[in-house]
C-alpha cells in the first residue's frame, strides 16, 4: 500500500468538471483518472482531488492522491498513467507521500488564475481559455478595489446558490491584477485558504463591473457587509478560470 | 456590386480544412463563410480564399474575397458577419477593393508559422495548437540547415502525394527559427510565393530530423537535388501550422 500525490493539469473545456457525477454521458476528470489508475491497480481505486473544479474550469496544478496496492517508482507511475490518459489531462509530477496525506484535507491554501480577454471580439484561439469582457475597463479602478478582498471576511454575497459549506467566512491572502497588453488580456491571481462555490468567478464579475464604472470602486466593502448573494449577479464564465497551484504544509 | 477583402483567423482543429468538400458532415471554413455571407446577400455568394489550408491547420491571417450585391460599410460588414459566424472563425478586418482583386490570384507571397512543442509530454492546452517533438533537438543544427531552403528550387521532394501543381519550383524568401524557451516551444517562420501540398509540414519534418541528428545538416541540398518525395517521409502534424499573413502588391 503506497499513497501517491500527483500534480495534474487539464484543459477543462471538454469536461463536466472534476468530480464524478452519476449522470450517463457525463465526462469528468475524476472518472478518467479512476479508470486508468484502477486498471493499473487491477482493483477499483478511490481518487481524492484538492478542488472540485466546475465544468469548463482548467487546471495547471490540480493535486490528487490515491492509495495504490503496489509500490511503483514515481517515474513508472507517471509514465504508466500518462500513456493511458486522454490528451486533455496530463500528470506533471508524482510523489510518494505518507498514508495520512489527503489532497483535499491536507491542503493549506490554493492559487487560482482568471484570464479575461478584452479584445473587441472573441479570439477563436481563446474561446475556451479566457473569459471575455468587451466593455470599457479602467485598470486603476480594479487595482484600487482588489485590497478590499484581502483578509478574513464573510463572503456570503460571493457564494453561488449551490454553496453548501457550514460557514461563508474565508481568508484571501492575495488578490492581484496584471495586464498582458500584447495579448489584450487581464490576468487575475487569487490565493486563499479555500473558496466558496463560484466565489472567484463572482469576485471577477464584481471587479469587472467596478472597472467598467457600473459599481463604485469600494463596492466590495459593501457587498461583504450585506451578505446577500442577490447583490452580485454577474458570474464570469468558467472558461477563464485556472486552478493554478495547491499548497501543502509538509510536502510541496 | 462591391468586392470585399476580409482578413480572418480560425482555430482549425474542428474543421476539415478551408475548402468546401462534397462530403456530408464535413465542416469547412469556406462553408461557414458561404452560409453567413449568402444569408446577408439573400443570394448565393462565392468565397475565394488565398490558401486552401488543410484539416487541423490554423489561420491568424487568411485572406478571402467575395463580390457582394449591396454596398455595406466595412464596419457593417465586419459586425454583420462576426455576429453570425461560429466562434472558431473571426473576421479581423474588412476592406473594400477593386472588382478585379482575387484573394488567391492577386496574392504576392505568404507567411506561415509552425509551432513545435518540445516538452516531454503533450501539454493538454497545446494538443491542438502545436506539433510535438519529444526527441533530442540540436537548435544550432537546424539554424545551419535553414538557409539551404532559401531561394528558388525544385521542391519535388517536399510535395505530398496529392500535389497537383504544374511545376514544383517554388521560391522561399524567409526560413527562420526562434526558441520560445519559457514555453518549451520552437517557432518556425516561412515566407514564399507559394507552397506545394504539405510542403511546410514536410520541410519541418526534415528540419526536426536534422536537429535530432538522424539526417546530415545539409541534407536539404541533397533532397532538392534528388526530387524524390520518398526521401522525406515524416510530415509534421497539421496542429502546429498557422497561415499567418498573405501579402498583396496593391492593397495591404
Amino acid at each position: 500500500m503506497q499513497n501517491y500525490k500527483l500534480t495534474i493539469s487539464y484543459d477543462g473545456h471538454a469536461f463536466e468538471g472534476f468530480q464524478t457525477q452519476n449522470r450517463p454521458g457525463c465526462r469528468t476528470v475524476q472518472d478518467e483518472l479512476i479508470k486508468v489508475v484502477s486498471k493499473m491497480a487491477k482493483t477499483p481505486v478511490k481518487i481524492v482531488g484538492a478542488s472540485r473544479t466546475d465544468a469548463g474550469v482548467h487546471a495547471n496544478g490540480q493535486v490528487i492522491n490515491f492509495v495504490f496496492p503496489f509500490d511503483l517508482t514515481e517515474r513508472a507511475m507517471l509514465m504508466g498513467i500518462n500513456s493511458q490518459l486522454p490528451t486533455d489531462i496530463l500528470v506533471k509530477n508524482v510523489e510518494k507521500v505518507q498514508l495520512d496525506f489527503n489532497a483535499r484535507h491536507s491542503s493549506h491554501h490554493k492559487r487560482y488564475l482568471y484570464r479575461v480577454s478584452t479584445s473587441k471580439f472573441v479570439d477563436p484561439f481563446k474561446r475556451f481559455y479566457t473569459g471575455h469582457y468587451f466593455w470599457r475597463l479602467d485598470f486603476d479602478r480594479i487595482q484600487a478595489a482588489l485590497p478590499d478582498l484581502l483578509g478574513e471576511h464573510d463572503f456570503a454575497s460571493f457564494a453561488a446558490a449551490g454553496n453548501q459549506t457550514a460557514t461563508t467566512v474565508r481568508r484571501i491572502t492575495k488578490a492581484e491584477l496584471k495586464s498582458v497588453s500584447n495579448d489584450h488580456e487581464l490576468l487575475f491571481t487569487f490565493e486563499g485558504n479555500a473558496f466558496l462555490y463560484n466565489q472567484i468567478r463572482i469576485m471577477v464579475g464584481v471587479l469587472l463591473e467596478i472597472g467598467n464604472g457600473t459599481r463604485p470602486v469600494h463596492d466590495i466593502e459593501r457587498l461583504i457587509q450585506v451578505k446577500d448573494r442577490q447583490q452580485a449577479r454577474f458570474t464570469a464564465p468558467a472558461s477563464g478560470l485556472y486552478l493554478d497551484k495547491v499548497y501543502y504544509e509538509s510536502t510541496n
